[in-house]
Formats: C-alpha cells, structure tokens, sequence
C-alpha cells in the first residue's frame, strides 16, 4: 500500500513523469487506460482552480494513450468507427471524434490526430480502444497495424501557458489553431505539439515520445515555467464542469449515444458515407434523443463529493436524471453539475431537486453549459 | 478525495458490495474493469495471510466483470478468441482460456463459463474484453449479442469455505469438482456458484446477478461465517505469489505469448481449429518461447514493495528478467516473486541477483512455481 492508498504495481503503469510527479507531493492518483493520472497537490481543489485560471500549470496526462492505426486500409478503418466525415481531414488538425458501437454506444470520445494519410492517433479517454479497433481490424480482414506507440502527453495549461511555450518553442507555438498541431525541436528531437488540453483556460498538449525523455522534458517546462508561477497540476473538477467538459465513464458510457451528448455536429447522417453504429444513429435522430447533456445549478450549501451519482428530479419526485460530477464552484458561488435530463425537462431555467448523500434536497435548475 | 487517496467517481465503478466493505473499514482500493477491487483490510498483509490459511474470507470481487456471448454464432467466436480446444466444453464446467491477438499476444486471461450450447460468460481479468469480442464480432459480421450482465462475482476463500458454504447451500455445493459450477436457491433468487477463486487455499465464487442483492448476499455470507471466524479480505499478494498465480498486467500483457506464461496445456496445435493467432502461435512453438514464467526466491532481508518491476540479472549483469509481483513471505522466510526469466537461465535453482529499488542486489534463486 502506497501513502496515497491506490496499491502501485505494474498493472496500474507508471508514467514517464511519475517520479517529477511524486517529487512535487502529489497528494493522489486516479486510474485512466491502466496509467496513473495524478489527481491533488496542494492544499485545495479550490486553491488548484484560481492559480489554473490566472498563471500556468504542468499536468501528467500520460494517460491520455495513443492508438496507432497506419497501414493502406487505416483511413477506412478510423472512418467506419466514427459518425464524423473525416473526407476533409488533413494533417496537422486535430479532430475531438465519439467512437461508436454498432448500437450508436459511446465507445470512447478521443481526440484523432491524422500523422500521415495512412497513419492516425486516437488519443483516448478510459477504454480500451485498441482491442476494439484490433477486434474491428481482424474481424473483417483489414489491412492495418494497430499498437500503442512510446507517446506520452504532458499538458500545460493556463493563460500564462503561451508566453511560456513560445518563450521555449518560438514564435510559431503562437499561430497554431485551437486543436491545430506541428513538430517542434525539443531535447534533440522532433516533438508534436498541439494546442489543446483538458481546460477552457487555453494551453498545449506535448505528445511526447520517448519515456526515457519524461524528466528531462518536465525539468525544462518547470524551469522556463518559474518566472510565470508554474505549479504542478491536473484536471480541475471545479474548472472542468464550469466548462462543460465531459468525461467519459462519468457523463456518459455505452449506454449513451452523441446525440444525447451533444455532439450533432459530429454526427454525419448523408448517404455518402458509412460507419457502425449508422442505421441506429439514424433512428436516434429520427425520433429526436431522450435525454440531453445539461448543466444543473443547485444550491443548500457546499455539496459533499459525488462518488455515488446524485438523482435528479421535479419538485413532484419524478425522476429526471443524475449529476455524475458535481461541486461547489466558489466563483459561481453555487454548486455546479453535469447530468443527463430528459427531454422534458431539459430547457434553461427548469427548475430541479438535486438529492445529495448528506440527505439534502436541493433546488437547482437546468443551466446552459458552459456555466458562466 | 475520498480518505483511501482514490478519487471516487461514477468512472471507477462502485460495486454492489462497496457499501458493506466501507463498513468493515477497509484501507484502500485498486481499480480493475473500471471498478473498485478492495485492497487491505486489517493491520498487515501478513496477518490477513495467515488469516487465510486458517479460516474463511468474503472477498469482493465484483471486477471479474462476465463479458456475456450469446447467439447462434456465439460457440464459433468464443473459439475464435482462445486457442484452448473447447470442442469437449460442457455446462458446468469452469475453463481458464488464454485469449490472444493475432500475434499471439494475450489480450486476458479469462474463465469461461458455458451456460448453454449458445451462450457464455467470460469472467475476466483486467482489460476490455467486451470491446475485442464485440470488434471482432462486428467486423467479422457474427450474429452473437455481447453485453455485461448485472453479475458480480463475490468470492468465499479459505479451508474453512467449504464448510460454511455447506451449511447454506447444502451437500451438493461439496459434489462439484474444482472449476464447477451450478445453480444455487438464495434470496429467493437461483444463483451460480463455481468452485473457483483467486487463491490456492480452496472455496467459492457466487457469480451474484442482480446488484440490488448484494447487501443482502454480504449479509447472509457475513451471518453464517461468524462461528467460521470470517474477516473481509481480498486477494493476498504473498498468498498469490507463493501459489503461483499470475495477474494480468503485472506477470503478463499483450507483449507476451501464452507459452511463455505456461498456458501450453491450453494451447491447441492441430489442424481441426483454427483462431485467432494461431499461425503466431505455432511460430513460438516451433523454436519454443525464449523466455518463461517463473518463481523467484530471494533474499537481503524484507523486500521494498514492488511499485515498480525489480530487474533480475545473472552475477555478471546479463538482464535476464523483472520481477513483476514479489513480497517476503512469513512462512518461507524469503522474499518470493513473480519473473519471465530467459530460456538460458530459466531452470530450477539458477542463480540471479534481484535488484530492489534500496539499492540492494539480493542473492536468489529460480525456483519451482507453486512456491514451497
């Protein structure tokens, strides 16, 4: 038993930034794709949320695995596992893609990082992708690799994340789109870089390959990072459900299809293109999904932690969903939460009752995301 | 954070039986199949081993998630992922099945359990297996339905076992052989339960289906279990490397081939199946794996926890193995751990040098696996 009180072993992996990571104090892990992803430092969530939204943190996001997909049949094979058209693709873009059954199930929500045309990165949430695209790839005679390469993310995140990047990296940092990437130098190698991270507070995402590159790269951003306040950090749950950001396991699963969690515009439905999932995609727009992905605001006071999902209802006890992260937001002064609401009830201002494991109920409403 | 240091969230999944082991104090958790897996309980490691040696434990293994298979092409897929024969499979039969890629990698290690001529369960260890069935099922065009049912294994462990779970479930649960299963009256309800576990020191598991009966279980098994000196406990890692049993992730992953990880008794060669990776897998058999599993026995004084693979080496620095899983055992008075150990220096009573992470080189020995 670690000090943290998550057993280590070899199963749950180390990262390439685990030693910086524990060097700093790091107060606990979670687990995403079998890899340690650092989950408190210093005193406070709240603490944590003001110095990401004013200075600059380095985050292990290690965890975020790639799955290599290259080979002559690799474009096909990423276009039938996602509703997206990928036909406009192009390297260089990086591209936030829901992965489906052929139920329409979210299989994951990866980011897709297209290297070269018959080479392609899915930068996964927690599930195992891999097995999915190998099953998929074997199962019907494709001809594609498919590995996880040596790529571990380090993200750096805040808005003090570009003078820092571009103090080290140059001025081209600067240019890239909002989800754009590119090769950048960097301890004798070439290194992508993307503009992107798991915050609204602006950043990048360094995928670096190499874990034997892991401390020498951490060393060089917390040096360069000093004079902006740098900290240690990692996802923020007050600054992540503030922004709307989903996380998969949590807001939604294979029981969701993208219609329900909002990404219609990444759904495809023309006739020119196929992918799995389609024919049941098709029904669910047809009759219009069920329920929604909306933001709630409820108040009664801080909110215990939501390990346990909190129920959602009408004032007349009918069910209406469950917060599945939810916390107390010290700016917006209430608590904030992400939930599933039936169609119902799910326009702005429906008032709601939050029911917390403390006993409370609490009154809320539907809020649009992201919270402002 | 929750008081283990394991951030609690609907992503890592409660199980039914998370309630009744809070309630028993337990010390901390892992996370296999996106689940908690209870990890300590009373004051050491050592004292729950003895514990298990002598009397019975309930143990909350509700990760052993079943990935259910079923249809009319059901028996071929199950076939197609392991290279065990399963021609003389029959209902009530356990089997332990490797389950490998098309490179012979091992993508689990499940048990099978043959419910019907149509329909299985794979109880498995910890990767998406569901996700691999249901690609391969997908892509292959098979007419099977692949779901997780809402079973959750809780497992009886202990020399004690038998006796207790005599007493509530009568003579017949003595009748089945080891790996057996049958259908059991409980709660109202038929349940299954296998002469199985994840020790070596005999019992049970009730394959429980229907989670709002698991507080009720617990109970029941609790109730019963008091003139047995019941504890809460969990797999015991000392117990585990002295019986020789393996984990998947730690011992082995998909870098490895089931010949190297001593599954040669499930691994069938001739031409009346086919499946996956068996052109691989004959490749490996025809000039033999170049390394092998194996038990290691060393010394220097109690070893540090093994967070991160111990290198094993030959007295003049040839890298010849890690030790994945080790520990000090009480009863051998030795370290014991877990190693694949190159062809050159896997027999019996080699010497190697195990290098621990306090800088130590320790003394030590292949040895015979189960340990003695």
């Amino acid at each position: 038993m670690s000090e943290t009180g998550l057993n280590m072993s070899r199963r749950i992996r180390r990262t390439p930034y685990t030693d910086k990571v524990e060097q700093h104090g790091v107060r606990g892990f979670s687990v995403v794709n079998h890899m340690l992803l650092p989950k408190a430092y210093g005193p406070s969530v709240e603490e944590d949320y003001w110095h990401l939204r004013e200075h600059v943190q380095i985050w292990d996001v290690a965890c975020q695995r790639q799955v290599e997909i290259r080979g002559p049949d690799a474009a096909r094979l990423v276009q039938l596992m996602t509703p997206r058209d990928l036909r406009k693709a192009r390297q260089g873009q990086g591209l936030y893609v829901p992965l489906i059954d052929e139920n329409a199930g979210m299989i994951n929500d990866p980011v897709l990082l297209k290297l070269e045309d018959d080479r392609f990165w899915l930068s996964i949430a927690d599930s195992d992708v891999l097995l999915w695209a190998k099953g998929l790839a074997v199962g019907a005679g494709f001809d594609v690799a498919i590995d996880e390469p040596d790529v571990s993310p380090l993200a750096i995140q805040g808005p003090k994340a570009t003078a820092l990047m571009t103090e080290l990296f140059g001025d081209e940092i600067r240019k890239m789109p909002y989800f754009g990437f590119a090769a950048f130098d960097m301890l004798g190698t070439r290194q992508i870089i993307a503009r992107s991270g798991y915050s609204k507070q602006g950043g990048f995402e360094i995928y670096l390959e190499g874990s034997h590159l892991g401390g020498n790269l951490w060393d060089l951003i917390w040096e360069a990072g000093r004079k902006y306040n740098i900290s240690p950090g990692c996802p923020n749950l007050i600054e992540r459900i503030e922004g709307g950001l989903m996380s998969y396991g949590n807001e939604f699963t294979r029981a969701n299809n993208p219609l329900e969690c909002g990404f219609n515009k990444m759904c495809y439905l023309g006739d020119d293109i196929d992918y799995i999932g389609k024919a049941a995609l098709e029904r669910v727009a047809t009759s219009g999904p069920s329920q929604r992905l909306s933001g709630i605001r409820f108040g009664g006071g801080k909110t215990p932690p939501c390990g346990k999902p909190f129920p959602v209802t009408s004032h007349d006890g009918k069910p209406l969903g469950q917060i599945t992260s939810g916390i107390y937001s010290p700016r917006l002064d209430c608590n904030v939460g992400l939930s599933m609401i039936i169609r119902s009830h799910w326009e702005v201002g429906t008032p709601v009752v939050v029911h917390t494991p403390d006993g409370k109920e609490r009154e809320g409403s539907v809020s649009a995301l992201p919270f402002y």
